[in-house]
């Protein structure tokens, strides 16, 4: 009974200790930018990423908040965890990222670092997605942890030494969560494991998912140009658009062709039609022209489309 | 068999065979905007569009997309073509549009043109709207393409040949594409197969409906003002905010007046809310005053909700 | 048979009334603001207010519409009477804070006061809330009109005479809504009456709930900032961010301390997660450091979790 009554105080209690820790941190190192400070004048530039930020900020609890319910039987809880993960990654990936670029000195906190932090909340709900229905909100909160930590250190590496150009987190933020999800997925669970879980899907939360697919899709040129600046945001803008679009048309003919009625799958159209932002966030803001966005975003949505048939079922015989 | 095979490909194959002339079109004559090219400085007037954009954008794809939904058996899928019509639309006008201002030459697109496009992808929605589960994909597709043509030159000829003012499309959008719509389904429907159709709405349908009427009236401002210009985009927003307030208090006590327990009619709530936005889009811009706008707005939500009360009614009855 | 018609008459009838007046009303006093009339130049300061005011916006018809669902029986219903208690209260308020703030002059309206009127809207919602089920359209209507006066008298005192600092409207908007509703619900019902409503809560309403909830959340910081300026804009933007996901975090880890089995409830995170917005509303634009706006939105969102688990309880048993 006693250690019952001890498993069911384990993560709210950790969750407090956590809390209580960031008061200190934040206490300690975190200031205001000096935009939000006092007698700063001529700021209109940075008003307009507040408009940016609160799109980004839909993606993420909206977009990726439906996106999760694909699953019935964690559908409103799994849009409940994603605002908990959220949460927590938004506070620890501040003070991570503040550590690291400022080597343990006091630092600022502004629109750019919202929008920072809300880029690594992403990164760990894609990889929450893997994960789902397949592990203790316990597990989902200690992988956060740990993963805005080597996220961090990534980004770090990848940005800061290494100098790569990755403007809408291809990279940095979904190939690194959907690995990292998957590693974890690999590392907690075995294949009989993972046959008897509750991966089901019903027309009802399929519908949810496409509205969450939809809230991604269309705030995706806010996504990708929210750190880009001056010619370079207005590129990134262009390029995801017409990305998407292209990619959106060459789902939906994909999909019809690999079906043996021609009929659209809704799985493929609520992930291959975001899979054009993707593929033009490293780049989004270069010079790639109108019609290279297209070409970008097309290829992505065939290949998206074409990968999830094909190597998700030839998985599934060897599994 | 064959000739099944064959038809199962004809829609996937249509849409290869469109994106990849999309590829040549765009990549034959179409350029980034001088504010998206390196070295442009001072835009903060244009990154103000980019907010605008992103409300037009929610419009189109969650706004219409939802309304769409009101017909039961076609809510998933109704959302889904509505993305895929959109996505055809905007690549498609970005180029008959580039064509007909630029008699062949090369154009640019930049936010303007992003939002251009996104009003000739509602025009075709409504259109989509007069069809929905009477036309297959494949129809639905060289609708959007005819379409897109003749609204393109419509709009030329009335506001560059013309200079008729009609800042939020109510006539070269929404009373275009209603028509359009309606034409269309009586080329392709005798009175026959119209009964027989699927048009049934249910609770939870309409529930969806009045969502995305919703998304439709509250970005409504944003649409009216996007291509308006300083102190001309404040009061098309004042405007239309103002006839949209009015319009709805008009529409709940018509609808009741009309039910014969006084009770509100969601239908009438679901479409009659947003006249108001449509009335007020050919003036929005101009200096009607703030109860010119109720005024307008009001008169249109009356109009509409007896509109759809008595007319249909008799229609239906003549059929 | 006569009187029966009689009083299905008086509601529309009402309306109707009441949007003739607001016609002659806003003819003799309403103007366009100096930035809403033609030769004014340099407004970009002004245009990303058009971007907060949709994001508020988005909240009253949204937030407030989808959290008004959470009772079964008037999920839909529920909806529509939001958008019009809002629609008329956006009037009434326009004109009422204009004759206050005017002494009868004539006055002008522009983004700023469409964001005002939207705070008075969001004022009379929170009243709605707490009568939900156990009110007409008809007293509702009534007790919004009374209810303007009232909130636009309180404010006046408060903000201009008393010269209170309350940017985000946590005393005279949420404070004042919630007593205000409670107060009528009070002077409206006996006990009996209140027992016998229709006050159930169902998993998929609970769901459309927690959406609301997820929508007000989200863009609480465009409402705490909305009518803050320059740097004050930046520090309600971040206070109002961070206080949201410390109070998020606290109320999950509270309401799983508080359940016998450790579960998180959604009662409380639909509501909890909220008031560390509230919270810290007064004090948004103010320099308290994002480590207070952490402890203020902890402190909320535990204390609103106990405070609805206790006092609620407590309550019903003496009832």
């Amino acid at each position: 009974m006693a250690s019952l009554w001890l498993a069911k105080l384990k993560l709210p209690v950790l969750l407090m200790v956590i809390q209580i820790t960031f008061f200190a941190l934040f206490g300690l190192f975190v200031d205001y930018d000096s935009e939000a400070r006092p007698r700063q004048y001529g700021l209109s530039e940075s008003n307009n990423n507040s408009a940016v930020f609160q799109d980004v900020h839909v993606m993420i609890f909206v977009g990726f908040g439906f996106l999760m319910m694909f699953l019935r039987r964690y559908g409103f809880s799994s849009m409940g965890l994603n605002l908990l993960l959220a949460a927590i990654t938004i506070q620890w990936s501040t003070l991570v990222g503040g550590f690291l670029h400022h080597g343990g000195d006091k630092f600022t906190v502004s629109i750019v670092s919202m929008v920072t932090s809300d880029f690594a909340a992403a990164t760990v709900l894609i990889s929450f997605g893997a994960l789902l229905g397949k592990t203790s909100p316990l597990q989902l909160l200690v992988m956060a942890l740990i993963e805005v930590i080597v996220y961090a250190v990534n980004e770090y590496i990848g940005i800061v030494l290494l100098q790569v150009s990755d403007i809408g987190g291809s990279m940095f933020i979904h190939a690194f969560g959907a690995y990292f999800g998957l590693s974890v997925a690999r590392v907690l669970y075995s294949p009989e494991v993972e046959k008897s879980t509750k991966e089901e899907s019903v027309y009802h939360s399929d519908m949810f998912a496409l509205v969450g697919t939809i809230f991604l899709w269309m705030f995706w040129p806010s996504f990708n140009s929210a750190l880009a600046m001056e010619d370079a945001q207005h590129r990134a803008v262009l390029n995801t658009y017409f990305a998407l679009v292209a990619c959106c048309v060459v789902t939906f003919a994909t999909s019809s062709l690999v079906n043996k009625n021609g009929k659209f799958d809704m799985v493929h159209i609520q992930n291959a039609t975001l899979a054009g932002g993707v593929a033009i966030g490293t780049s989004a803001d270069m010079i790639i022209m109108p019609y290279g966005a297209l070409i970008i975003g097309s290829v992505a949505g065939f290949l998206s489309v074409i990968g999830y048939k094909y190597v998700t079922v030839s998985l599934a015989i060897y599994q």
